[in-house]
């Protein structure tokens, strides 16, 4: 296990009818709100109104930006900055899914900044302060509700980056799971993907002897394999909601991944799928995830896919390593699978046009790739390549 | 899963030479720090050598309160709180294991409250605000250096009462696997007991849908198994050490309790035990929780069981409930035996001449006794003569 820093102060608020909590907090820490949301859903289903009746007994005044999209745009953090700016605003209370969250963060930072905020995404600036951010979730998947990473597109350029600081981790979340009910089928599947796919990216890694972050991580995607299925047939089904809901916040906020080399390649090659086609993150992941397990498989990483195949699949273990290997590989497709999710760039309608430069855009976004098994570029083609 | 507020905001700092973060936390936190020790470990291996060296760097002054004994005394606090209010301090830092930090935490509500420190454990009165308290922890076991409960003995009328809040939680902890190194194998291996046990008080619930709590729980326990006999022979094994380390503080930071309803008859049980022979809280759980097992295993309860022997002990999923029950009881008593446990109060030279006072009292400190299976008296003098 190597060395780390655990800290993770956001207060979580789980459970049904728990956004009474916003009074207290908002009373407590905001003298004006903006309040950030997405396209319309969470007015659709009543959750605003929720929102804005406790905010009122608060007795605090609010602003609100509306419309942010997913894979948010650095377009919508300049306009939320300016809103901050002029209207003086103290508090970002982020109602929705992970891109509105990943959006309110990146606006918190840019409002105490001097510069212009894409220095933190490009640049490899730090941010030194931040206007308080609080959430209201509504789909289980990012962790952005627990965790200090944001990840916003500039549209103009195509590219999709992300920065990570604990001055915007958020300081409360209200985890409602009843406020997940509306999410439709695919955003679900996409969102149960995402988390296991945040897993992965932890779990696989050289770092010996993590056992109490892998076994935590086994618990999440037993949570995932078990659940996601129920909340996919049965949007309602409370007990599944929560689970999933749980294991997406625990799944991205530190406590699997400290102490341990960490991965991430899949997240770097389907940023750029997502930033040039603008897919769903989910999606693009179950697409990329089980390509990019295929091609680092080899004598130096099976062991980690037995231990995989074993405890999470139930995988004979008299079978051969490579053996054991392979099927838990193929078992993860065909989950995804299950869930409806595309495995395929075909699927979604994605060529090979743009492999070349996506390798590249890849390798420069995050200087290097991949730690279970360093990437060049070469590899991000042939994952690419694998994945049509 | 029902409602629950999670906040967990201790700054971990894990691994080796990972007291360096005290220089900064000291220079941030405090004026002048009362230093809390035990017996005298830490000055035989050169633990409270690195800390004053650290303590010197921060430039802070400081006085020291030693001599806190296992299952600490209510004196030890009173004095505590004597020093603390003459020496103008404002920061505690508790050095050593649970029982030090116990003590810390019990003087630094007492220090901040107008009437007797016992209130809060015999009288309910909950505190409103405690000196700040960091830790370098000595021990893998209670758990106390994430959490925000203390248990302090009475020593004149041999009560042993807790209580939490969060503001006794501590705002750092220092775990250096290295720490826990000459720690001797009696003690090293009640705290592994310990950590168990506080995983079993938490897992065995009738709450439904609590996979993801469950899940956790099962890979606490795991890790414990796994790495129990290493440490308990290979006292210097860095990685066993973090594990259990590790371990020993997420199986009582609230994490894989919330959205459950919690048990602890066992803990219970063993505090009078320990009150009133002074024998360590690990060896008395290590006699009573295995006997508890047995006595609410019914068909009510049988399923949980079941779950455990299947997810832990990997019992062949064949045999009959109750069977598959038995063994997994079995096999966790066994596996406390291959620590060197004691599992008979025999062996720890206690008979059943205080059983009727020793349940008459734990009714009376504790309410009402277990969720899982609800206690009477009467239910617990026959779990301790289980257990003779």
């Amino acid at each position: 296990m190597l060395n780390f820093t655990h800290h993770i102060p956001t207060i979580v608020y789980f459970g049904k009818g728990q956004v009474s909590a916003l009074e207290s907090e908002l009373k407590k820490r905001a003298k004006k709100i903006l309040i950030v949301t997405g396209q319309g859903s969470v007015k659709k289903h009543c959750i605003f109104d929720d929102v804005i009746r406790e905010i009122k007994k608060a007795n605090v005044p609010y602003v609100e930006l509306s419309g942010i999209k997913p894979n948010p745009r650095l377009k919508s953090v300049y306009h939320g900055i300016e809103i901050c700016k002029k209207e003086s605003i103290d508090f970002i209370l982020a109602v929705g899914g992970g891109s509105v969250i990943d959006a309110s963060k990146a606006i918190a930072a840019g409002v105490k900044y001097n510069g212009d905020v894409w220095d933190f995404f490009a640049e490899g600036v730090k941010p030194t302060d931040a206007l308080p951010v609080g959430t209201v979730l509504t789909l289980a998947a990012t962790g952005s509700e627990m965790n200090g990473n944001t990840v916003i597109t500039k549209e103009d350029t195509k590219r999709k980056l992300a920065f990570g600081s604990p001055v915007i981790r958020p300081v409360f979340s209200i985890l409602d799971p009843e406020y997940t009910y509306s999410v439709n089928k695919y955003h679900t599947a996409a969102g149960v993907v995402d988390i296991m796919v945040h897993v992965f990216e932890q779990y696989f890694s050289h770092t010996p002897a993590s056992d109490v972050q892998d076994r935590i991580a086994e618990a999440l995607l037993k949570v995932c394999i078990k659940y996601g299925p129920i909340v996919y047939k049965k949007p309602h089904d409370y007990d599944a909601r929560a689970n999933i809901l749980w294991a997406g916040s625990l799944a991205l906020n530190d406590l699997i991944g400290e102490g341990k080399q960490e991965d991430w390649a899949s997240h770097a090659i389907e940023h750029e799928l997502s930033a040039i086609y603008d897919i769903s993150h989910g999606a693009g992941l179950a697409i990329v995830s089980p390509s990019w397990m295929k091609h680092v498989l080899s004598k130096n990483t099976v062991n980690k896919f037995v231990e995989y195949g074993i405890n999470i699949w139930n995988i004979e273990k008299n079978r051969t390593e490579i053996d054991i290997a392979n099927e838990a590989i193929d078992r993860t497709k065909k989950f995804f699978k299950s869930l409806s999710m595309p495995t395929t760039l075909k699927e979604v309608n994605i060529s090979d046009e743009h492999f070349e430069k996506m390798a590249k855009n890849a390798m420069e976004d995050w200087g290097k790739i991949g730690s279970f098994k360093k990437l060049t570029e070469k590899d991000i083609v042939q994952i690419l390549n694998a994945s049509l």
